[in-house]
């Protein structure tokens, strides 16, 4: 059997000739967006639903509440939470006290962007350090080619993303069957550099060491405990991020 | 003094919001656009002119014709000699009993695509294996900020552009005043880990494996070559590249 090609974007776009048709994609934006919904999806919502725009995020929840639901609205913009909005985008807000049952609206920067970039894909994954072993086993179930996509900041790819990405694609790689294009070495070189010091990566990347001076170094410490959430978060109904069952 | 930003692009674009006004650039374009420009200057060639376009190529040849030269026009589509052209894009063809004294027009797919990209520079240097520390030298002798621009390959990130990157940025990083973004680290990484076997990169490294397969051994040899030419190529008049008269 020919191998499985397996793709990363290192900038949150895909290089020319490439897209997300039939392939398995899977979203990275450990600061913090992807960890924030590893959070909430672990701490049991009952789904997240993603949105760039901030109009659409408040319209989403209005939508919701027509229906008679209790949503919560989440997110940030240059790191702070949305006036308006219900939490911001610090994955320690989104304890089971808070979202337990409720479905979640997450609005932030790059995240968003990635995740709503990769919705065509055949199946879709939002993932970080906290759940990356979950997230590269439910991947390994099936039998397309592999894009990681790595969210980066503004077209600027994120040491901490390409770190993540690269220990996805060291546990796909254990899998014979994937071929890992150049952009995929590079990330798996930089996640072996890393891999002995997670919190050391995000005090030392460009985005860990802004947060910290932001206040968020709280953040930064939930962000590098890897595999710390057993959940793999998955796309249903063309939109929702949701919890895969386990096996 | 604050530290001089030293950004990478790693896929031969710019990050939105980044360009290279007033910013001194280095394309990177190891298979095999920059190399070969290094062994053309390294052999005695007068000049280099790049042209992405393959009329805009032999244009520039008659142009110069029509002013007495006997210029010479060297470059590759799909990686072999375009038909018409006196040379093919193989550094191996470009001795100094070919090269000596001559002007060279060379149109190859992505190397001169991002000397184009990067033409409004405040300096502008092309680099490979070969050059990478005399180019070092030379871009450390001014204070901007430095962009390393890795061609790639269609949009796609090239391992073997990001490691030279990654070895020139080891050099700048030395002198106090550069300041590595994320994507410098990333090079910085990969070249560290390819560092004891340059050869070695160049055969695992995807456009490597192709060349290979096309019957392009010997380049790599050629290419793999660290430091083995004294010449930092620079523009001049807007579009020659030069050999940097050293001190």
């Amino acid at each position: 059997m020919a191998p499985l090609p397996l793709r990363t974007w290192l900038t949150g776009a895909p290089p020319r000739g490439q897209d997300v048709a039939g392939a398995c994609a899977v979203v990275v934006d450990v600061l913090r967006a992807t960890s924030t919904v590893a959070a909430a999806l672990g701490h049991g919502a009952a789904c997240v639903i993603p949105r760039t725009d901030v109009d659409e995020a408040f319209e989403a929840r209005a939508e919701l509440e027509r229906r008679g639901e209790e949503p919560l609205l989440g997110g940030e913009r240059g790191g702070f939470k949305v006036p308006g909005f219900d939490l911001g985008n610090s994955p320690l807000e989104y304890g089971a006290e808070r979202v337990a049952g409720k479905s979640l609206i997450l609005c932030t920067s790059n995240g968003t962007a990635a995740l709503e970039l990769c919705h065509g894909a055949s199946r879709l994954y939002a993932a970080s350090f906290v759940n990356a072993g979950a997230t590269a086993a439910a991947v390994a179930k099936g039998a397309e080619p592999v894009i990681l996509c790595c969210a980066g900041k503004e077209g600027a790819p994120s040491l901490e993303d390409v770190c993540c990405a690269g220990l996805i694609a060291a546990s796909l790689l254990k899998v014979y069957r994937y071929e890992a294009d150049d952009a995929t070495t590079m990330a798996y070189l930089c996640w072996k550099y890393y891999a002995a010091d997670v919190r050391r990566l995000l005090k030392t990347c460009n985005h860990g060491r802004h947060l910290a001076g932001l206040g968020f170094e709280e953040d930064l410490a939930f962000c590098s405990q890897v595999d710390a959430l057993p959940v793999a978060a998955t796309q249903r109904d063309g939109e929702k991020l949701v919890v895969v069952a386990q096996d």
